[in-house]
Formats: C-alpha cells, sequence, structure tokens
C-alpha cells in the first residue's frame, strides 16, 4: 500500500514521541513493503513562533491532500497562563479538526495484562475492563460562539449541537457496540442542559436501527464516578466534546498512564491520529517522554486503513516493550530507559 | 441555640436518609441545650406531583424565612428519559439555589481510616488524601439561557461568568486554604473556553490578597485524571458549576462510597446542605440507603453555626458507625444493618 502522511509533531513532547512512531511505521513498511511517504508541518505554539499562525494555511492544504494526519502534541504553558493571549497554540487543532471534519474521536481504553498493578486503582477493579469512547469532536462549546465583553468583566461560550451532529456520530458508536459486547452508555446531563437533551432524542432515535444494542443513559457527574467504581460496566460511551474531553483523560487511570493511550480523529473524508496526552513541556527534549501512546495511534492509522497484521505487529511490539520493561519513567520510577530506547525496542521488533 | 430549619426531603430516598439526620439533630438538641424547629415542605418530583411546581411558592418562602435548609436529595427516573417533559425535579432545586443565593458549594473530601479499603483506589493512593471542593453553585451553563429551536432539531446552552460572580466564591476558597494547607488549585479549561480565561484572570487577581496561597492551574482534563492518580496533591480545588458537578462526584470515589459526602451550599444570607448523592430510586423504601452523608450535612450545619462540638460528636458518631461496622450494603456486602439502624446507632451515641 501507498500512504501520504501528514506528521505535525507540534509542540513540548511532540517531536520526540512522533519520531519514534514514524520509526516504526518505517519498519512495517520495509517488512510488509509498504510505501509510507511522510510530510511534516507546523501546528501549534510552534507554528505560531515561526508563523505567527496555529494552523498555516500550507500545514492545511497538505493535511486536506494527504491519506492521513499523523500529530503530536499541542501546548506552551507561555499560553496557557495569559488569558489576554490572541492567539492560543490549540486554535489551531480545533481549527484543523473542524476543517478536516472530523466529526468523531475514538479512545480505547484497556489496560496492559503486565501494567495492571501500575494502575492507582485495584487490580480487580480493572481486570477485564475493555471500553471505547466516542468523543464528537467538532461541536459543543469548543467551537461555538465567544464572547468577552469590552471592560472584560463578563464572558460566555455557547454550547450548541444539531440532530444531525449527533446522528453521524451516534451511528458509529452503535456500529462498534455491534462488533462488540452490544452495549452502548450515552453519557449526558440531561437533567440540566438542554443540548443534553437533544442528545438523548436523538440517540435513542438512532437506537432503534440497532435493536441488538443494548442503550442506557448515565448523567456526566455519575459516569464519572462509575469509571472509577466499576469500569468493566462499560463497552461502549457515547458522548459530547467536553463531556469526552473529562472522561476520557480520567479513563486513561484504568491503564496506569496516560502515556499510553491513542486515539483516532476520523471524518467522511480524512483521519487523524494522536495519543491523548498533552505537550507535556516539562519533559521536552529530556527523552523520558512515553512514546507509546504516539507508537499506537501509528498502529491504529494502519488499522484505519485495513492493514490489521501491520497494527496487530505493533501491538504485540509495545506489549513485549512492556512486559520485558523497556520502558520509560511514567511506568517504572527507576526506568534506565528514555523515549528513543522504546522507540528503537519497537522497531527493532517489528 | 434556636434554629428554625426548613426540611425538604425531596424524592426516592430522599426522605428516608433526612429522617436520620433529624433524629441526630434531635439527639443534639436534647443532650446540648439547643432549640432546632423543623418544618417540611414539597421540592422536586414529589412537589411535581402534588402541585405541579418543583419548587412551590410556599417552599420558597419557608426557606427565605428559615435560618437554615437541609436538603434530601432530588431527581425521578420518569423525568429523566422523557426529554420533552416540561416541568422537571431538577429546577425545583436550580431555581431554590438562585432564589437563596446559594452560590458556593463546599464538598470535603477525606477517607475514613476504616473504610480505606473499600475505595477501588489503592492505599497508598489515598491514605492521607484531604482536600475540598469549592464549586461555583449558582451561574455557568446551569443557569444561561437555553434554546430548542420548533423543529427538535437544534439545541444551545449558553455559560456565562461574570468577574463579580466569580470574585466572591474565590474569596471563600482562599480563605479556606488559608486555614488549610494554603494552596489553591484552580480548575478550567482556559485552553478553550472564554469563561475560563475569566476565570483564570479573576482568580490570580484576587490571589494577590492571599500572598500566603500557592496558586495553581489545572486544566479539567488533566485534573480529572490527577484526582485519581494523585489526590493528596490537592488542598483547595476551586471550580466553576458544571466542573464540580462532575469532579466532586468522581472525588467521592476516595472515601469508598457517595454515600457518605455532604455539602455545604452558601450565600451571603442563607445556607443548605445536602449529600452530594442522588435520590437512588431503586433503593427507595427499601431501607437500605446509607444516610450518612445526610448525617453529616446535619452536622455541617451545626459547624456553619458555629456549633464545633456538637458536629464533632455526630462526626464522632459516624466514626464509630464505620468501625463497628454499623454500615449499609454499599460498605459492605452483607451487612445486616439498614438506613435506619445506621441513624438510631449515631442518634443512641450522641
Ligand atoms: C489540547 C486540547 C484543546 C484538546 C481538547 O481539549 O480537545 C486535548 O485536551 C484533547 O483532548 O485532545
Ligand atoms: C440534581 C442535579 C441538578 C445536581 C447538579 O447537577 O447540580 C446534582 O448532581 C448535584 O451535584 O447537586
Amino acid at each position: 500500500m501507498n500512504l501520504k502522511i501528514a506528521v505535525l509533531p507540534g509542540d513540548g513532547i511532540g517531536p520526540e514521541v512522533i519520531l519514534q512512531a514514524k520509526k516504526a511505521l518505517y519498519a512495517i513498511g520495509e517488512v510488509y513493503n509498504h510505501e509510507f511517504v511522510f510530510e511534516e508541518a507546523l501546528m501549534g505554539a510552534i507554528a505560531i513562533d515561526k508563523t505567527g499562525n496555529p494552523l498555516p494555511e500550507q500545514t492545511l492544504n497538505l493535511c486536506l491532500n494527504t491519506d492521513a494526519v499523523l500529530f503530536g502534541a499541542i501546548g506552551d504553558p507561555k499560553y496557557d497562563n495569559n488569558p489576554n493571549a490572541k492567539v492560543r497554540p490549540e486554535q489551531g487543532l480545533l481549527k484543523l479538526r473542524k476543517e478536516l471534519g472530523l466529526f468523531a474521536n475514538i479512545r480505547p481504553i484497556k489496560p496492559y495484562k503486565s501494567l495492571i498493578d501500575a494502575s492507582p486503582l485495584k487490580r480487580e477493579i480493572i481486570e477485564g475492563a475493555d471500553f471505547t469512547i466516542f468523543r464528537e469532536l467538532t461541536g459543543g462549546a469548543y467551537f461555538g460562539a465567544k464572547t468577552l465583553n469590552e471592560e472584560g468583566t463578563h464572558a460566555s461560550d455557547l454550547c450548541e449541537y444539531s440532530e444531525e451532529e449527533i446522528t453521524r456520530i451516534a451511528h458509529l458508536a452503535f456500529k462498534s457496540a455491534q462488533n462488540r459486547r452490544k452495549k452502548l452508555t450515552m453519557v449526558d446531563k440531561a437533567n440540566v442542559l438542554e443540548t443534553s437533551r437533544l442528545w438523548r432524542k436523538v440517540v435513542q432515535k438512532v437506537g432503534e436501527s440497532y435493536p441488538d444494542v443494548a442503550l442506557d443513559f448515565l448523567f456526566v457527574d455519575n459516569a464519572a464516578m462509575q469509571i472509577i467504581l466499576n469500569p468493566k460496566q462499560f463497552d461502549v460511551i457515547l458522548t459530547e466534546n467536553l463531556f469526552g474531553d473529562i472522561l476520557s483523560d480520567e479513563a486513561s487511570v484504568i491503564t496506569g498512564s496516560i502515556g499510553l493511550l491513542a486515539s483516532a480523529s476520523l471524518g467522511e473524508k480524512n483521519a487523524l491520529f494522536e495519543p491523548i496526552h498533552g505537550s507535556y513541556p516539562q519533559a521536552k527534549g529530556k527523552n523520558i517522554a512515553n512514546p507509546i501512546a504516539s507508537i499506537l495511534s501509528a498502529a491504529m492509522l494502519l488499522e484505519h486503513f485495513g492493514l490489521f497484521k501491520e497494527a496487530n505487529v505493533i501491538y504485540q511490539a509495545v506489549e513485549k516493550a512492556i512486559e520485558f520493561k523497556v520502558v520509560t519513567v511514567d511506568l517504572k520510577a527507576d526506568s534506565k530507559f528514555g523515549t528513543n530506547e522504546v522507540g528503537e525496542f519497537v522497531s527493532n521488533f517489528i
């Protein structure tokens, strides 16, 4: 297979971890005779520094015209603590999601056997947990109108959803549930929010076409609790943008490290793959960041193009790295291995 | 002391658990020579059933003219799964919070020594954790304009905040931090939301008057993770309404059961005390609901009026109940004790 892949390393540890993902893909390409052509471009704080724009035109065009996007991480503390910054790195990522129409963010949550004890949760709570979060990614408060009055004393964010936006991701989530344990949990705050009530109504309606899938509903406050109390109850979780952001980071604790979780963002035409962790600026350039999430996002990319055998080889390589304790310090406090060594181990294994 | 207390049992298990809280207060009154006069009123689904209004005028007037409100629980599944319901139980509680000006909801999180093993989290993670969440309670998406178009295909919720709303709760939170370990963590989503950027700016400004308190900021997705990974890092958490709703339910897992957590909602003039759990309709009338959160909300009421010794007696009684395993099934699967027995134990101890 020939794939043209846009690579956006982004900020902080992004460039370091994405390098390891590329190495894994190169190795796959060699062994299985695929040609992956990478083209790098700027996004995020680094793009602001170099061009003034968090998503330069050139980057967007590249992403629109490649088969897939591999993305590292975004964010820089110099913007986070400046409420008056006019341009922000995150705007680049949000605009890219919107322009590529990446409405569904899919985050699988499943602990590694050999890492079960790395989780803050007890073994009996997480052993056997295996669920996937479908997070709507191009709507909600992320994209609604924002206001700040002139005096800077009053602000607002609008959360909006349409039936159409809910329907398309609901179908994806129900289909995924059909291929899994046939249970879908819709998470919302329908006792308070109008948008949540619309979600509930539309998802109920879409669910009628999937009579083999059991549908239930949880309020988001309760869901945040249930994910920790009894994660095994979940199969597919479907939720809106901001709730999905919160719950999927929370759910990462089940696997012991957020450095292990990748996500796929899918639209009608485009697809983007990224770790769910952030730019972790304190670790930048220190060769201590965990590259596994980024490597796994490359595996999700392969799956997306039907290369299941190849993706599996990556999953196996990652499992071996974990089993042999070739992991970064987030997983083993006294580890001698860094970002690069873990990446080497994985690509050598392929 | 003479106190006139409005009692709103509400829905589901509300009436059962609030009865135990009243019993504890009666016992305190007898032993320490206080007069607590209770007056009951309707709120929630039960008020809709009887009057068509989730917060009847009479209830509101009573609450406005008493020293404090003791509230049980709210919510009924017959409304939750009906996106078209015109009146909802929760509207009663939200209106009451607004009308009484209860802008600060305060939720202490601290595991009981004898219950540490009831938590899904490992002992070493939670032992020593002790923090308080300050949740803004009368602003944000809970109270902003809501729309649903005529076709029922498009909905919106507006999240709004003003400097004034943020300032008043920030002062309370900083003051609390001054009396604790002098650390305040503001939780927001300032990389995306305009309201969060306003929060960050205003809290920074208020913080200048509390130079002895260390202030830091966390994005809500990260906070949802950190509360589980390392709850000991927190002292006081300050956040807006919806984030506080999610994070405080999530944080309840640290104590092993949401049935153990109470909260105080404070305004300039009024105060309301309630368990943080919901109406748990499946348990209604079965004598299995945990009354401890409701009993502890009575203790918070006593503290609010400066009756620290009396509040402490309740805390001790609850600790004894837990130590002697006089607890409901949420804390001990094979327990023979019910709501009523736990309440009896506590009030007999006083
Ligand atoms: C960086 C930020 C804008 C982003 C989000 O909130 O969507 C991140 O947290 C994520 O989950 O991908
Ligand atoms: C019942 C509901 C409206 C309420 C809320 O969301 O505030 C509850 O979850 C709470 O936390 O007190």
